[in-house]
């Protein structure tokens, strides 16, 4: 079977407001395959309200097999806006994903392109992610393509805060 | 002087539209600062548009003189909405920077108060940046106030791909 024909099989198209319970499940699998899994606070109902309420948080499109013998997707991409004080609005990809028995179908690739040309479409200077060191299959997947590595490039270290710490802060500073 | 009278010459406000172009002499400051500045490609007009335009991009809060024997900003804040799949709605501050001659009179505490308190006020679980490995007086800064470097802890790179690189992808895959 060709790439082309395994691709017909696949349906890549924005999430629904109905797919969110299926979406934090491959989130959680995702978290799982990271190590990662104890930081997953998510539930469904925040994902819908954060992505289909008043105020939407992000963009997410999913990849589902065309023919319906399953309500099951296989993948999916969440990214939204950031911007760049050097060179203006730009796109973070927060998370791409497929299911391990749908890999090497060019799927990942499919839900990158959709996601490169919402940027583009956008007028983005920049598509950025994060990746972990150990995980050299993504590492060289999105090298292969053009990323550059600006934690080893630059020395670009990502910190964080959490709430706690915030609210900390702000009564002692 | 204490600390208070010091801090009593500064005022900290949202950023207008009249400030960009001292908000852009700011940016080329802290990028000459990060021996970066090969890279900023912004104008004051872009960051008028980004952020007052139809569709505002980040928040801006600058700091001045509060006698206002100069039109010059000593410093600014800038950050923008993000989100996380595993603990949803969180904060990304682009940049903080505060003036050499304005330093050591607490005005960059106090933008990061605002910027921080603006984080809890829209109820977010995480407050986000990033700083150069080599710039060991602001990672130690961050690292007093409770942040963590998930680079060092857990191994996150970051990736980012240009424009060019962009229209390539989606032209090949």
């Amino acid at each position: 079977m060709s790439m082309m024909d395994s691709q017909q099989d696949i349906t890549i198209r924005p999430a629904t407001s109905a797919d969110c319970d299926e979406i934090l499940r491959l989130i959680i699998e995702l978290a799982v395959y990271e190590k990662l899994e104890d930081q997953v606070k998510m539930t469904a109902d925040v994902l819908r309200k954060d992505c289909f309420g008043d105020k939407p948080l992000f963009y997410c499109i999913v990849a589902e097999p065309s023919q319906k013998d399953s309500s099951q997707l296989v993948g999916y991409a969440l990214y939204f806006s950031i911007y760049s004080t050097w060179e203006g609005a730009s796109l973070y990809l927060e998370d791409i994903y497929v299911t391990p028995a749908y890999r090497t179908r060019g799927i990942g690739k499919q839900l990158l392109k959709h996601v490169t040309q919402a940027a583009l479409d956008m007028g983005c200077s920049r598509l950025q992610l994060s990746v972990l060191g150990w995980n050299k299959s993504a590492k060289d997947f999105y090298t292969r393509y053009g990323y550059v590595d600006l934690t080893e490039k630059e020395d670009w270290h990502v910190m964080r805060m959490q709430r706690k710490a915030m609210e900390e802060y702000v009564k002692n500073v």
